[in-house]
């Protein structure tokens, strides 16, 4: 039982940092890759000339359509500034409004850890282990205030700098769209993997740095000192909350007062300059799709990790320091890292895309490779990694283990990730009967869609769940919550990729935006609309992706949660439990009416003044004025800063409350209901709405003749699709992928102060 | 603890049968009392003379107009006679198909269960009294199986009989609205009570017959008896099932087949003759609102009465052989007869509606008037029909209660009902801000009409939620499971009341489409409509008190199954049960993808053929031809009968499936699953789609400024809120309300079924 791991406690300590700088290496690098295509005006001219090697030497579409106008690279620059200033000041406007909130909980953390022990600074017996001595409540409450800060900081970051590169790619996407369709895709994918690796590589380096600060002052109190790193997932769960949900009505609000208006109303295309809304909604795609979803995947990172390091500080790596075993979930995200840069050559370096329909099977085999090599990556790190057995804390005993039932345990959630991600791809891509049943529904009106579309949301549901049920079922039976924990990582150890093919979409969305906004050739919005369609799907599987490890990591930081706070059974049949179940399965019911009724009500103030704007500017609608951006920026903009705070406040109170008041029985049925009932919820709201816009994009494309008989653009079928598209909106990229963070964070934070509730919670029940 | 009842069991025996008796004799005196309105064309002459006392010589709005055709009268009668024999003809249909799988279903219990200890006839120890004999499990099989054919067979009965009154009553009510709005008013609601009282009363009869016919062999082994008695709740939900799927499915693929081409597409009025949907629309409300309500809310009823007789067995009741606190939740039934008969008064003889705007304050005050006398009622019973204390069976223990402390349980349910009831109708009922919110987003379009309802349907879920979670936690507390399922009869004993209020909605939404085929006068369809606009409120708030009822039987069933099958706990922390939660959380989705999808395809199907005849019978628009009816009949028979079976299947099967394969813990968990997120679909479901139709009538009937603004019919708004209306009807005729039949009918038949799976179940993980 006291057999350590084979890799010395040394080369961990290297191997981690080593591959985490790696990793921002690759990400630098494909930076410069991308900075190589230039955007400003003057420069635009020696893109066609320069060394061939990359491609610089191709001609343009201009120039084989005889238009070669280099005015268009100048308002391609000139647009891509636009967007990238609407972002950056939304994000620096949410951010103070969020900081002022972190400095307030980070506050509330402190004192109410704090006050577990009445803010002593003596020393007491462990929890799990009484022989032994451990830090004071009042350090965990410290250090954990710490870890939650620079959680948050490391989110913050990941959001802001995800933005960055993706208003820094849009133009460069577009502007090599005029080249080919391979040449674009190269740009919008590279740009991608820079914030896929940049995300993954300086969360595992922040989190490593952290644990080796922490170490100096906890020493051999490796209980205390993953507990307090427990915070560094709350704090990046928390920002990643008001990221997603403040760009998520940002983004909607703008896209839906713009399709309402422009296209439903005043039938001019997606992305018209002339519309009044359309540089809030390309901005809305950065700071909601991009950097909402930066922050989103970097929580679930932080805290699948925090569930797996405070499961095994109180197993056997925890009690015999068995350092090398203990840094497991970070071996694996480091392996991951070296695994995805292999990956992502496959895609930029070894294949080349030629025609558009090679674009989906490039990205899907993007999943394929990295799951597949990742595999072998598992089973490296498991036996170089772990002692060959091992036992893990199981709620009150101890669970031997060997290391090839861990190392399944891995892959299980490796695999049904996944699955996840091909049953997504299935009910949202146009190339399958499911969206082109909902296309064809379009045929009889809007309402037939909208019920197809939400019957097939409801049917993508059953497959994923079954397949997050199987990895619970053989983690949990092999290595109990630590098993689920590293079954979680395992979903995420591939990060870096799946980030790279979600960031991909908006930026492509965006490029699409410019080339129409900069009135290029309708051949090259056709090229940007085919790489979108692909996003679209990528989007969903991106979102399935993070649901399913949502999922897993909630239940591991819920069976964390209820480990710390000492509870041994949550039984059902007891009425406080039945009673959080019901509840908690009610919580995302409550959030998704918050946050579709926000961007509803922010999408009519944008359309009133759409409408205000076409109506009272003269010349608009010929193109000969310009329309007044700006004011179309600040509605979104002030809409989603309101109206993040209330569903925001629900998910950061509900544990609060429920654990002070009704103590730790009910906050863990609360927890169960809400984790059950969420995940349904998140996967069909994001698959229906991912289906509509392509059933939209399948008839508007016309690839088929069954696509052609229900289209053009502006027929009866067309226009119920696009009411389809702009209802599946604040579905996909507002409520559904808000839930995943409501799960994981409720459990998260539940988990943080359950010292606390277990010491002072529940005061109504004692009372009563 | 030995202490009885203070109601002698010679009492009881005669009490129970005359309440039930007096309820079927109110019941026959109504439909008298309605059936005074002629219908046939040559004695409507008479209509206009006869006695004053009842209304008969008031003058009709035709006469008022000048053009008193008789011929009307005619029409009415023949179009009556077309919905009767339509509603009749499918019901036959659908009974033949269903009493096949009863058949079988039949034959499996028996088997299952007398497989139990091998088909010996020998008598056992009871399971829950060792020292006792039990009768042998072969005779709990043989008297489980008839049980279950008599509950099939009297769910049957009430929705023929509740579609057979409903059809009758139409016509009349039709005829009675060229009086006043008062007049037609009471002949629906008459009808509705002819049909409420029945259901109740017989339900009482039969099962009290049943228990005191299975007594003579049972004799003291009332463990066995109640255990038998159990089928008869699975029998009537099981029919209930197909009825509310079958019905549902038929009515809304021809309500949504109707509309779709006729008020979209030929803006022809709805209802109209013309359309040749309009026969199998009208024939739905009867088969789907009418008779699959009417055997839902039977087994709900039979349910919740089988759930409290069981724990009671195995309670001091049972084990001291106090027969008439046994008979405490028939005893409760029987008095909600008695305040239902006087609450009904209150509509129809005490006061009476002059004005439109008094209809849904009427229909409130029999929920408030009710509740109010039936707190008195229960009263009453828990002092006559309970010892002073006793105890209940408590998953292996047993718990002490007081009578004052069953009294709170009943009426924390019967309270909790009404107050789901408020809130159902504040958030359907066109009066209050939500659905005029809705109304007004149809300015923008049918998108934020969309997403403004499902974010209404979504918020309607959380005080309902709350009134669920504390009549469960204070039955609970207080009582264990048979509080839990007293609640549930404390909800469902003004059953009467409800099901007369809940009728009277589909009974005008045809008096409606009487009054438009036969060419009557719009003045007499504007009162039917607003007849049918309060139906609609009424209507959501019968499924409002179906789900909340629904919720608490299943977890009273659920505790059954849990105390029978031999487990002490369902805990969330371990790797069955955590997975049963998430599958059962996924069932509801699944459930509703199904019937959502068969509703749009059979109307896809009706809509081709709607159109088709439009095309090629000629003079069919001018109205100079008549369509083909009976087609658009058959269509929706066809589809309804098809599509009934995969879902039905789902819910059938999966508790057999998941108990022979996983065992009981993962039963239980997907039972806990079901129910704690079914609820939330199906409320929000069925609130969303009620408030979809009241924002279109509130449009339409522009009774305020507001609504004016919005108006007229055939809009830009009022076109966008038909598409709401059209996308509301499969959810809340459909799926959402076979969604309370699912968490039910899954948890009474694992309560039949738990023998066999104590014995023989969770054969995978016996071999793995």
């Amino acid at each position: 039982m006291v057999a350590s791991a084979f890799l010395p406690e040394l080369w961990t300590e290297i191997l981690i940092p080593v591959c985490a700088v790696v990793g921002i290496a690759f990400s630098l690098f494909q930076w410069f890759i991308v900075s190589r295509v230039k955007v400003s005006g003057d420069q635009g001219a020696s893109s066609s000339s320069g060394g061939a090697k990359n491609g610089y030497g191709d001609y343009l579409i201009e120039e084989e359509e005889g238009v070669n106008d280099q005015s268009v690279v100048a308002k391609c620059a000139e647009i891509q500034t636009a967007i990238s200033e609407g972002a950056t000041s939304f994000l620096f406007t949410e951010y103070q409004y969020v900081g002022v909130f972190m400095v307030f909980f980070a506050a509330i953390i402190f004192v109410f850890l704090g006050s577990v022990e009445g803010f002593s600074t003596e020393s007491k017996p462990c929890t799990y282990d009484s022989t032994k001595t451990c830090k004071p409540a009042l350090a965990t409450a410290a250090f954990s205030t710490i870890a939650f800060i620079l959680g948050a900081v490391t989110s913050v970051l990941s959001g802001f700098l995800g933005m960055k590169i993706a208003t820094y790619a849009n133009a460069r996407t577009t502007l090599e769209a005029r080249k080919s369709v391979g040449k674009a895709f190269i740009v919008a994918f590279r740009s991608g993997a820079v914030m896929g690796f940049l995300l993954a590589a300086s969360g595992l380096l922040v989190l490593y740095i952290t644990i080796n600060v922490f170490k100096i002052y906890y020493g051999d109190d490796w209980e205390g000192l993953f507990e307090a790193i427990t915070g560094y997932g709350l704090g990046g769960s928390s920002m990643a909350l008001f990221g997603r949900v403040g760009g998520g009505i940002y983004t909607k609000a703008a896209d839906v007062g713009a399709d309402l208006v422009g296209k439903i109303e005043r039938n001019i295309p997606e992305d018209d300059p002339r519309n009044p809304a359309v540089i809030a909604d390309n901005v809305g795609d950065n700071v909601g799709d991009i950097a909402g979803m930066g922050s989103d995947l970097f929580g679930s990172y932080a805290e699948a990790s925090c569930a797996a390091l405070v499961v095994a500080s109180i197993s056997s790596f925890g009690i015999n320091h068995d350092f090398t075993a203990m840094c497991y979930p970070l071996l694996i995200s480091s392996m991951g890292i070296l695994v995805c840069l292999i990956t992502t050559l496959f895609a930029t370096d070894f294949f080349e895309i030629k025609a558009v329909k090679e674009i989906e099977p490039a990205l899907k085999n993007q999943l394929i490779i990295s799951t597949a090599i990742m595999t072998v990556g598992i089973a490296v790190v498991s036996w170089v990694g772990l002692p060959s057995s091992f036992t893990i804390f199981n709620f009150g005993t101890q669970k031997v283990v060997q290391n090839w039932q861990l190392f399944l345990c891995v892959c299980v959630g490796l695999w049904a990730g996944l699955i996840i991600g091909f049953v997504t791809e299935y009910y949202t891509s146009n190339a399958y009967s499911p969206v082109q049943d909902v296309a064809d529904s379009c045929r009889t009106g809007a309402a037939t869609n909208v019920i197809f579309g939400l019957a097939l949301g409801y049917k993508s549901v059953i497959i994923p769940i079954f397949a997050i049920a199987i990895s619970i079922f053989v983690s949990f039976s092999f290595a109990a919550m630590y098993g689920v924990a590293v079954a979680a990582l395992g979903m995420l150890s591939t990060i870096a990729t799946g980030l790279a093919i979600d960031a991909y979409g908006p930026i492509s969305d965006n490029a699409g935006g410019i080339a129409e906004m900069a009135g290029m050739s309708h051949r090259i919005r056709e090229r940007t609309d085919a790489l979108d369609a692909a996003g679209n799907t990528t989007a969903a599987i991106g979102k399935g992706f993070a649901i399913g490890s949502a999922a897993l990591v909630s239940l591991a930081l819920f069976g964390a949660f209820v480990s710390r706070a000492g509870v041994h059974t949550v039984d059902v049949l007891t009425p406080k439990v039945i009673i959080g179940l019901l509840v908690g399965a009610m919580l995302p019911y409550w959030f998704s009416a918050m946050t579709m009724k926000s961007v509803g009500s922010a999408a009519l103030k944008m359309v009133e003044e759409v409408r205000r704007q076409f109506n009272t500017i003269p010349g608009l609608m010929e193109g000969t004025a310009k329309p007044d951006y700006a004011t179309c920026v600040k509605i979104s903009t002030d809409a989603s800063i309101k109206e993040m705070i209330p569903p925001g406040c629900l998910v950061m109170l509900t544990p609060l409350i429920v654990g002070f008041f009704f103590g730790v029985e009910t906050l863990s049925g609360v927890l169960a209901g809400s984790l059950v009932s969420g995940v349904q919820i998140a996967i069909s709201a994001s698959n229906t709405g991912g289906a509509w816009d392509n059933a939209k994009k399948y008839i508007e494309a016309g690839v088929s003749e069954h696509a052609k008989s229900l289209g053009p653009k502006g027929s009866e079928p067309h226009k119920a699709a696009v009411i389809g598209d702009t209802i599946g909106d604040p579905l996909k990229d507002t409520s559904g992928p808000s839930l995943n963070i409501l799960i994981k964070l409720m459990a998260v934070e539940s988990l943080v102060f359950a010292p606390f509730f277990a010491t002072h919670g529940g005061i109504l029940f004692k009372y009563l």
